[in-house]
């Protein structure tokens, strides 16, 4: 198989993506993006996906986007990496809905920080947007600590791709003005996967 | 098997999941929400669903919430209905890429007409976001009408999960300020849908 390649940049949502590859020794090449100069924007990337977003895995199929969807492909290309129920519609759907809740909720309450000219066009507009961003990421991060995470791994016992996902978004909690003390699962499911060979190797790969 | 229920607003990103099951001829039971009552955020919804949005589908294993997680989730559960390309993982990812992209950007985009006090708490920032509505939803339906919209169907021949969802959002074009005569595929594409019996039928189902 050619190896696929993964375009992505540090500190984003990429980062789930390069796990689970890592997770499933699924062979690959990293093409990163340098977002102080806007190369997610530039005609060279804008040719590999047409909207200007990370990430996007190129295969010798074709290129896709968005992370839930790049994380069941890697999932059901290496099925002995065990990354999801796939033969169980139900729980994999749970896994969906958890995963589909990161991307549509949790990551945009937290892009309202820094990405607030996507909305909207004035300076104030985008203070009032920041002014939000904790009361929305400790309010998805409350519905996580008590609904979703059941440890040691998002679905219990068995590690998915759920939990590379997961660990990106809760990774910017800090930052984004949130009392993480609240959240001690979560701060538990962080630690449990720093440990991780895959999640060290991936913060190795893209060090500067 | 026990009916589902589906949990829906008329109007709202349900209607994809709605038309889904009837596409799919699976046994189910609606229950309606009234918006303009707020019930969505009733003690007795937040019980099936503690996030207040719809859809949530209660199956005899547990609830499910978030579209594209329900949408595989009805193709996954009623294969014969044909409307995803269960056995092949690479189509099934673009599939996937396709209807998170509708969630997590275009859904999201034209939510800031409407709830924009999701993401804000003042008036000038809510009135600021509308503004930027129209710009990009019509950016959201370029990339549709260029990238992804084969025709007939998203995917081509092959109906699948991908072309409820994309005639629901499309059905928001004209309320969000959008020329919708720009974008001449997905107008043949919401025609094309509404002449399906699924489609009527999913309509008649929740008229007043």
């Amino acid at each position: 198989m050619t190896p696929w390649t993964l375009y992505l940049a540090p500190g984003t949502c990429a980062q789930a993506v390069h796990i689970a590859l890592l997770d499933a020794d699924a062979p690959h090449r990293l093409q990163l993006l340098d977002f102080a100069k806007t190369e997610q924007r530039s005609p060279a990337y804008l040719a590999v996906n047409p909207r200007g977003r990370v990430p996007a895995l190129v295969t010798g199929q074709g290129t896709l986007t968005e992370v839930p969807a790049l994380l069941l492909f890697v999932a059901q290309s290496f099925p002995a990496a065990k990354l999801a129920p796939l033969d169980d519609p139900f729980r994999l759907a749970q896994l969906q809905s958890f995963n589909n809740y990161l991307c549509s909720t949790v990551h945009v309450a937290h892009a309202h920080r820094r990405r607030g000219a996507r909305w909207v066009d004035d300076e104030a507009a985008i203070a009032a947007m920041q002014r939000k961003v904790p009361a929305n990421m400790s309010d998805c991060f409350s519905h996580i600590e008590a609904d979703w995470l059941r440890g040691p791994w998002v679905f219990g016992e068995d590690y998915s791709i759920a939990d590379p996902y997961l660990f990106t978004v809760a990774e910017w909690l800090e930052a984004d003005g949130v009392d993480v003390s609240r959240f001690p699962k979560v701060l538990a499911h962080r630690a449990r996967m720093q440990a991780r060979e895959s999640v060290q190797r991936a913060k190795a790969a893209v060090a500067g």
